[in-house]
């Protein structure tokens, strides 16, 4: 997922402040304040890691999907069948990201037993960052895996037409001294944002990003809006195949094995015309079955800290990097100094807190300049 | 996986006397039958696949290992320790086709109790193509995946050097009419092989395929073979970080989760200054835990279908695929019309049938070509 950088004119937000206003809002939505309490946390986390487009600048989106009955925002996920290492849940119609915290959970407990197991859940929504429910196994020490398909966007190799999600696979594991490994990865090329980004900016598109409507490949960000995206590797010369074939991996695993939506089918994720019937497939496996504690953490500190001392190429922005640094670093800051929403999203927050009369929460101080005020680095 | 075109000056052979002479081969070895016989069997569906990189051309390089005394030909895997859903394999230093066989199978019966089940080998050795194992499972009517750690060759994102291997994901389902749906796919944006073709032929190479020893983009295959691979994606602009968290992750369920070698620390598959000591990985997933009989085969037939139909790019050199299906119209020209050899590969079968005194199985002759006699098409 790409990190965005804080917008220079934005307005500095507490984290734990965000998250009691985004759980209350929802809360007048209709939702059970236990639900509510999840989606809140999954969100802010998308904040706090500097995932600005899967966080609380959703909840405009959110909010007009409950109001218009294409979501229920009080129902709760039942399981519905399965044996003791796969279950399958439906999550009613419900929030995805309270689906999701349910069903890991689920997985998580049921790994401490057997060693490894999934939950799939249909009947779902959009459910933010899929790094979110794989990150909650790795906390407890397990490995935790995460896919959910989404509404098509991504044209597979040879196909002018989008017929697959950008479908995320999320993967984290917990590595010593390093906290965790968390991969969180659309499996096309980039996301469809990076290309409303570049055409606010003006830029042109990199080949292997996107194609147009009629299947060229789309050099400036107004052809690609009316195309379609690429799929990891972009064209079939340089391995798109390959993320063609994760990306019906993970409808495969999601849409199909659980009884959901899936491919073409699916009606997108924040439109009004239908309810979304999405998808999702947690695993957690418990490294602890087969090995004494902690060795799995130990050995994979000592691969990151190879990977991190690995020699550069010419002109590297920096050194290798493991998956998931980037955004523990700005996780970190974030419960520090704040998370700065942009000016649109503060816009949207104050007309959300009106409407739905819960007070805003107050902007926090700028924090010192770094080099004015010396900071302790642990 | 590439799939080879069939050499035109090559050597027909049946696909089942060439299993039959590998296994007698292997046999004289030291191996016993029924594990040799396993070993045919994957090698040779290799080759009936067209993935001639990972067959019977492989038997030198077995041989020469086995007679190093690098890997133990009559090793049988044992299982150490695990819980109901996760089991951990010490392969002996034994074939790793034989453990893969073996631990896979132990989690398909597992996964059909359980729902799922997952099997790690460590102490193993090269296993030919991870799709086989996949197979294995999907021919039951369960979801089956597996995954190895290799020897280095790939670039992490902004590392000159290689410091992960190709590390492959291979997938397989029950498609319905289709058959099976099969991804065998490298985590690298090309295999090496690929690159060593492209210096046979004189041909440059195209950007985010490998780097030179310097770091710098290779343009050429020689300055490529002194150099590394570069992950799914190619560079950082083209999410490049996205092959090299894939493969990452494989080498975290691999090597690490198993406690086999990992990384810039295993030593070359086929080199005889160590054993290699590789980590793979299966699961096991059973649909009919959760939905009638048939019913994940027939919905992933309907999205197979809507994927055929979907309409192409200009110049598209064919129909939308679905993964493996070219592998699998090979294979079943590869039963009935036999494997075609190329003649450096049948001179080294025509040495080592010397050798260990087991005779070259007899060439078939060449079926009449197309269009000459009406072939039934089903």
């Amino acid at each position: 997922m790409p990190l965005y950088d804080d917008p220079i004119d934005g307005v500095r937000v507490g984290a734990e402040s965000l998250r009691r206003w985004t759980a209350r809002l929802i809360g007048r939505l209709g939702t059970p304040p236990d639900v509510a309490a999840d989606v809140a946390e999954v969100l802010v986390a998308s904040d706090a890691r500097g995932i600005a487009s899967h966080g609380t600048a959703r909840l405009p989106q959110y909010a007009k999907l409950a109001q218009a009955g294409v979501m229920d925002p009080a129902a709760r996920p039942v399981r519905e069948r399965g044996r003791p290492g796969l279950a399958l849940f439906d999550a009613r119609n419900g929030w995805g990201h309270h689906a999701g915290r349910v069903a890991m959970d689920d997985a998580i407990e049921r790994a401490m037993t057997l060693g490894t197991a999934i939950s799939v859940v249909r009947n779902s929504n959009h459910y933010g960052i899929a790094g979110w429910y794989a990150m909650r196994a790795a906390e407890g020490g397990l490995i935790g895996m995460s896919m959910t398909n989404t509404s098509p966007l991504v044209a597979p190799t040879r196909s002018r037409i989008s017929m697959l999600g950008t479908n995320p696979i999320a993967f984290a594991a917990p590595a010593g001294k390093y906290g965790m490994l968390v991969l969180d990865m659309a499996t096309s090329t980039i996301p469809r944002g990076r290309i409303e980004v570049a055409a606010r900016r003006g830029e042109t598109l990199l080949p292997g990003w996107a194609i147009g409507p009629d299947g060229s490949p789309a050099t400036t960000p107004e052809v690609a809006l009316q195309g379609a995206l690429q799929p990891l590797g972009g064209t079939e010369e340089t391995a798109g195949y390959k993320g063609y074939g994760l990306a019906l991996i993970v409808e495969v695993l999601c849409g199909i094995l659980a009884g959901a939506a899936y491919g073409p089918n699916i009606i997108g994720l924040f439109s009004t015309e239908g309810k979304s019937d999405l998808g999702q497939w947690y695993m957690a496996i418990d490294p602890a079955a087969i090995d004494e504690p902690g060795a799995f953490g130990a050995r994979l500190e000592h691969l990151i800290g190879q990977l991190a001392a690995a020699p550069l190429i010419p002109n590297a922005p920096g050194p290798v990097l493991y998956p998931g640094q980037p955004e523990a670093e700005r996780a970190e800051r974030s419960l520090r100094e704040g998370i700065v929403v942009d000016r649109e999203h503060w816009t949207n927050m104050r007309e959300l807190a009106r409407r739905f009369d819960v007070a805003l929460p107050d902007p926090m101080p700028r924090p010192p300049a770094a080099g004015q005020v010396p900071r302790e680095v642990s």
